[in-house]
C-alpha cells in the first residue's frame, strides 16, 4: 500500500545505515497450495532512507501520547527523542503534554524541550512522562499550535482514534500549505489491531496477567469448591486472556469476545462449573472484559474516547455464579480479581522493551523521509509502514481455528459450547 | 511465663543441638531509666531440648492449617513435616485437610500419610497444600477423631480463633486421658499479635503490596488530577497498610485503623486532598481495610471465623471524592486497586521462607518435649514459647509514637489529622 | 521445501480443528521492488491434520532432550505429553533420560512413563525433569532400543547435531522396515538458526542478562573509571549480546562475533574504552563469548557435542583492560560478570511458554500425521515444518545492516571500528 | 553504653514526635534462669529528642558513602536527605563523592548539594548515587575540607573501617574546637557486626542469591553427577550462605568460615560428596568466600581497605573436585558460580527499603541532638545507639547452636564433619 509522502527527499541523511523504498512484505504469508495469493496487499519496509525530507538542522519534533495507559510508552518517547537527537541531530524535540489537550493552549500545558539527558532513564518507570488523557482536540486550534510552534514532524502513539486525529491534523496543515508530516505509533495493549502482529506492551500485559492467574490458582485450590474468577483487558478480542490461559496452564475457562457463551442449559457455563467442581473441587475462571457482552442489557454510554461503555461481565458472572450454586445447594467460595490498572502501570518487559525502540526509531525514518500518514507496524516479525487509513482497533480477533485459540482449548479442556 | 507441660520429659532427643527450659527472654525490652522493670514477663526460648516426652517410634502427628491464606503455609507445613522425619524419626505424620474440618469425618476429607518426598517442592507455591476452611469443629467430634487416629501431637496454623480451638482440643483430650500435645504457629497476615514482633507472610504481603502502589503511582502521574487508591489487608491494625507506604516512599495518604479521621472541613481527608491535587496534580491513597470504619454504618453481620465483617471502605472513599470533586467542579480520574487475595496467594519470599522453617522446626522441638498449649512466636528477633491464652489477634496496634508510624508521616508528609 | 512422509495418512484424527498440507509460507518475505522472488522457497504450515498416519491406539512415543540447558524444555515435554495424551489419546508416552545416551541401555537410565498427572507442574521449573547430556549414541544400538520398545514417534529435542543424529535413526530404522516418524524441536539459546526467526528460551535469556546489565551498570557507576565487563552466550551470533544491549539501553560496547574489532590503534578498543572514561568516568561492555576470537591462539580442542571449544574472550579482555591501563597510569576498577550458567537454568518466561507450547503441540500434529525428518520451526511469526537437512546451528547470523544491529550502535553509540 | 555528646541540647526540636535519652534496651536478652545478668550492657534508643544541639537553620551536614556496594545505600542518602530537609528544615545538605577520598580536594570530586528533588527517586536504583571508593583519607585534610565547608555533622555509611576513620574524623574536629558530629550507619552485607541483629542490604543479598542457588540446583539436576558448586559473600562469617542454604531448601553442602573442614578421608568433603552423588546423582554445594581458607596457602596480601586478600576458595574447591572424581574414574560435570557483584549492584527489596529509612531518619535525629561517635544498630528488632568503639566487622559468626546452622543442618543433612 502507497505511503504519502509530502515531496521529495533531497537532503542526505545523517544515518549511515540505509533502506530503501524499493522493498515490500506481503501481508498475507499464508499461501494455499503455495501459490502466490492474485490480490497481495504489500507494505513498505520501515527504516533509514538514503535521502531525508527535512532538512535536520531546521526541523522540529513533536510527540503525543493518548488514551490509556500501556506498558512501554516511556521506552517510544526516549527512541523517538534519542534518535531524533542522535542519529539526525535535528533543531528540537517537544513532549506534548497531557495528550492531545496538550495542543490546545488553553486547555493543556505548555510542552516540554526533550532532551537527551532528560529521557535517559525514563524507560525504567511504566506509564507516560507526558501525561495522557482520552478524547480529540479541535484541528483547526491544534494545526494553529504546532504552526506557531514551527513543529514539521508529529509522532502519535494511540489507538485508532489518536492516529484519525492525527490525520486530520496532517490533512489541515496541508491545507494551509504547513509541511506537517504525522506518524503513528499504534497502541493498544488489547493487540487487536489487523495488520499488526503484536503491539507493544502486550507482552507485558500477559507476563503480569499470568502472575495474577497464579494467585488465583492458589486461593482456588486451597479450599473446597473454591472458584476465582480473573478480569483481563480485551474489548473486541480476546488476545491477553488467551494468550495468559496458555502461558499460565492453570485456567479452566476462557471466556473471549469471539466466542459467545451461554449461562443456562446443559450446554451453558453454569453447568460446565458444576462438572469442573464436581470432578476437582476447584476451578479458574478468565474473562476479557469484552466478553457475554449479548448476555448483559445494552448501554449506549460512551467515554471520553468515544468507546462503548462496556458492562461489567466479571461481576454479572460473580453474581450468576452465586445464585445458581447457592440455589443449588452447592457451598462454594468465590474471589475476584480485576487487575487491568495494576498491568497498565507496568514498565515494559525486555521484548517490550525491544519492539518500543524499533517503533520508536522507525517512526523517525519515516518522518524524516517525508513520510506522513501512517503507522509503523510489526507484522510478521518485521517493521513495516501501514497507511492509517487502513488502520482500525478492534479489527483483528482471535481466529477461532488458529493455534493460539487451539492451545487454549487444549489446555484448559474447555469446549466451544461447554458441552 | 510458664508452659503446660503432659509429663516428665525421659527419652533421650535424637536431635544433637539442644536447648534448654532455663532459658529465657523478657517480653519488654525497652526499659525507662536503664531500669529492669519490675514486673518483667519472661517467655521460654524455644529450641530442642535434651531429653524428649514422646517416644519417637510411637509417635503419630497431624498438621492442620486454617482459615484464610497467607504466604508461608507450606513452607511451615513442610518443616514441620520434616524434623518430625527427619530429625525425630517418629512413626507418622499426616496431613489433616480443609481446615478444622478436616477433623470431622463427616464433613472433611480424609487425612493424607506426609512423607519427606511429597513435601520436597510445596515451598515453591502459595496456599496450602492442605487445603483450608473457616470455622470451628465440634471438640468432642476432634477428639474422637484424633484418639482413633492415635495421633499424639497437633500442629496448628491460623489465628486466635484456631489457637483456642486448639486449646479446647487439648483439654478435652486431657480429660479423656489422651496424651495430645497441640502446639500453634500463629498466622495473621496482618501482623497484629501481641508478643509476637512478626507473623510469617507479613514481609512477602509488604513485597506485593509495593509492586501494586508502583503502578497506582503510575496511573495516577499520567493523567491530570489522577487519585489511585489502594486499598490492603489490616482489619485492626494498619502495618501492612503502614510498612508498604515507608517501603515504597511513593504514598501520599496512608489512613489505617488507628488513626481516626474525617472527611469534612479543613481538617478532613477531602479538603487535603484538594490541596494536594493543586499542588502536585495527583495522589496515592493507601487505605487499611479496617481504616475509617467509623465513618460508615455499622453492621452485624459476621463471617465463618466470627468477625464481624467490615464494611467497605475503599468503595465509600472512591464514591466520597468523585462526589466532592464533581461537585467542586474539579476534573478527576479515580482508578482503584483491591489486590488482597493476588497477595495473599503468593509463595513465601525469602525472609518469610526463614521464619517459616524456624517456626515450623521449633514447633516440633516444643511438641515433642511434651510441651502442649503453645504458639511459637517470633519476638525481639528470637523465638520463644507464648501461652495461647495471651495470644489474639487484633491485640498489637501500630504505636502512634513509633518509628513505623513516625515513618509514615515524614514519607506522606500527611498531618495526623490533615491539617 | 517437501517433507518426507511414511506413508499415507488414513485415520481420522480425534483432534476436531484441523490445518492442511495445502497451506504454504515463503522463507522470504521482503521483496525487491515489490515482486515476487523468482526462486521462491516454501515452507508447509504447521498445524493438525485431518487425517492420521499412526493409528493412535497403537502408537508409542518418546521424547529426548539433547545438550545444554535452555529455558522451556519442560514446557517442551509437557505439551507434547499433553497433546499426545489429550489430544490423541495415544497408548503411552515414555520420556528417554539423560539425552541421546537414555536410549544405550548400557549407558543411560531406563526411560520413564510420562503421564498427564506427573507433568502437571514441571513447566514451573526450569532444566529438563528427562535429563541430559552431549554426545551421540550408535545408532543400530538405539534403533534396537526403539524397537524393542515399540516407539513408533520420537521427539528429538536439541541442536543441530541431536537434529541430524535423529535423522540418522529415522532412516536406519527405515532399513529395517520400522516405521518411525522423527520430529525434531531446534533448541538453541542463541537463536542462530536458519530459517527460524525465534528460538525457545531466547526471550527469557535476554530478560535475564537485562538484569545481569543491571547490576553491572550499577557497579560500574558506582566508582571512578568503573568498567565492568559481562560474558553472554553467542558462540556464532550475536543475538543475546545484541538484544540485551537495547533492552537495556545501559550497555556502552557490544561486542559480538560477526563484527571483528582490533585492540590496538586510535580504532581499536583499548583507546574507545580510554575515550568513553575520559568522558563519563565508567562504561558497560558486553561481550558475546564467540567475539573476537581471531584475538586468541588458536585451538583444536572440542566439547563432547563436538563444538570446537573457544578461548576465553571475557577473561582476556579483563586482562587486556588491566595490563592497559595499568602502563597508561588511569586508575580504573573492572568487574566481571559471567552468568551464563544461571541463565541456561531459569524457568522460562511467559514468551517462551507461549512457542514451547505451541512448538510442542505442532511436533505432536507433524509426527500423528506420519511426517518425518522435520523440524518445527517459528518462522516470520507462523509455524512451519522445515527439512532436518537445511536446519545447521550458527548459520542466521546478525545482519550488520538490519535494525538490532543498528539500534545495538544508536543506544552505545559505538562506532563499528571504535572509530 | 554511653554516647559521647557535643553539649547540651537546647534548641526545640521541630520534630514534632519525641523519645528520651531516659530509654535503654539490653544488650543481651536470653537469660540463663530467667534471671536478669549481672553485667547488663545496655544501649540507648535510637529517636528524635525533644531538644536538639544544633541550630537548624546554621546547620549544615554531609554524607559519605565508603567501601564496597551494598543493595539500600540510596534508600539511606535518601532519608537521611529528607529527614533533614523535611524533618529539621537545616541549611543545606552536601554529598561527599566518590568515598572519603571526596574530602581531600586534591584528590575527590567537588560534593554536590542534596535536594529533596533531587533524591526522588534515587532509592529505585541499586549502587550510591555519591559513588564510593576504598580507603582511608588524610585526617587534617579531611578536617579541614569539612571546616572549610562549615560541615556540623558528617554522617558515615561503611564498615568498621569507615566508622573508625569518623571517630578520628570527629576527635580531630574537637580538637580544633569545630564542633562536628559524626553519626555512622553501619555496612556489611554479610551481617557480621556485633550489637547488630541485621544489617542493611542482607535480605536482599539472601533473596538474589536464593535466585542463583535455584538456577544451580537446575543446572546440577539436569545431569548424571552434575555439581553446581556457588560462591557467596562472607569474609568472616557465613550468614548470606546459611540464610540461602534455609531459604532455598536445594542445597546439599554449605560451607563457612566459621567451621573448618577437611578434603581427604572418610569425614572429608570429597568423600561426602561422592556419597552424595552415588545416593542422588547430584549436588549443589554453597560455599562462603571466607570458608575453608585454612586448606589454601597462605597470603599477605591486603586491598585498598587493608583486608586480607582472601585466597579463592571456589575455584579450589572446584578443582578439587575435578582432580579427584577424575582420579575415581567418576564421570561428573561441574557448573561454578559466581554471583557476588550481581547480588550487590541490587536495589534493596522492601524489607532492606524499610530498614535503611529507619536507620538514616535515625541517624539524623542523633546527630540533631549532638550525640556523635555512634552508630544507629538493629537490634532485636529496635534500633538503638552503639558506640563505634564496639563495633567490629567480622565480629559477629554464626552460633554453632543456634537456630541458623541448625536449620543449615537440618535441610541439607551435612554433618559438622561430613561423616
Amino acid at each position: 500500500m502507497s505511503i504519502t509522502k509530502l515531496g521529495e527527499a533531497r537532503y542526505d541523511s545523517p544515518v549511515s545505515f540505509s533502506g530503501s523504498d524499493e522493498v515490500f512484505m506481503p501481508a498475507e504469508i499464508q499461501w494455499h497450495g503455495g501459490k502466490v495469493p492474485e490480490e497481495l496487499i504489500l507494505f513498505e519496509k520501515a527504516g533509514p532512507r538514503k535521502k531525508v525530507f527535512f532538512d535536520p538542522k531546521n526541523t522540529r519534533a513533536a510527540i503525543v501520547t493518548c488514551g490509556g495507559l500501556c506498558p512501554g510508552l516511556n521506552n517510544v518517547i526516549r527512541s523517538v527523542t534519542r534518535e531524533l537527537i542522535r542519529g539526525y541531530a535535528i533543531k528540537s524535540v517537544i513532549g506534548i503534554r497531557g495528550g492531545y489537550r496538550g495542543l490546545d493552549p488553553k486547555r493543556g500545558k505548555r510542552p516540554i524541550e526533550l532532551t537527551d539527558d532528560l529521557v535517559e532513564d525514563i524507560h525504567k518507570e511504566g506509564g507516560t512522562m507526558l501525561g495522557t488523557s482520552r478524547g480529540p482536540v479541535d484541528t483547526g486550534i491544534a494545526v494553529d499550535f504546532l504552526i506557531n510552534n514551527e513543529v514539521n514532524i508529529l509522532f502519535t502513539v494511540g489507538g485508532d482514534g489518536t492516529q484519525r486525529g492525527g490525520n486530520d491534523l496532517f490533512e489541515e496543515a496541508h491545507k494551509r500549505g504547513h509541511e506537517l508530516a504525522v506518524v503513528g505509533i499504534p497502541k493498544t495493549i488489547d493487540n487487536d489491531v489487523h495488520f499488526v502482529t503484536r503491539t507493544f506492551g502486550f507482552d507485558t500485559a500477559v507476563d503480569e496477567a499470568v502472575r495474577v492467574i497464579n494467585s488465583a490458582h492458589t486461593e482456588a485450590r486451597s479450599v473446597d469448591n473454591g472458584v476465582s474468577i480473573v478480569k483481563l483487558m480485551g474489548r473486541h478480542a480476546g488476545f491477553i486472556a488467551a494468550a495468559a490461559t496458555v502461558a499460565s496452564q492453570d485456567v479452566n475457562f476462557c471466556l473471549v469476545p469471539e466466542v459467545p457463551f451461554v449461562l443456562e442449559g446443559p450446554r451453558g457455563l453454569l453447568a460446565a462449573m458444576e462438572r469442573r467442581l464436581g470432578k476437582k473441587s476447584h476451578a479458574v475462571l478468565v474473562v476479557a472484559e469484552g466478553a457475554g457482552q449479548e448476555l448483559l442489557e445494552s448501554s449506549e454510554e460512551r467515554d471520553e474516547s468515544g468507546n462503548l461503555r462496556l458492562k461489567d461481565i466479571g461481576h454479572f458472572l460473580k453474581d450468576q455464579f452465586q445464585v445458581h450454586f447457592k440455589k443449588r445447594g452447592i457451598e462454594m467460595t468465590l474471589r475476584y480479581f480485576d487487575p487491568s490498572y495494576q498491568i497498565r502501570g507496568c514498565p515494559a518487559n525486555t521484548q517490550d522493551a525491544l519492539i518500543c525502540d524499533f517503533m520508536g526509531r522507525h517512526a523517525v525514518h519515516a518522518a524524516m523521509s517525508g513520510k506522513t500518514g501512517l503507522v509503523i507496524s510489526y507484522l510478521h516479525s518485521h517493521f513495516v509502514h501501514v497507511p492509517i487509513s487502513v488502520i482500525a482497533r478492534g479489527s483483528k480477533r482471535l481466529e477461532l481455528n488458529g493455534e493460539l485459540w487451539n492451545a487454549v482449548l487444549s489446555s484448559t479442556r474447555q469446549r466451544a459450547r461447554f458441552e
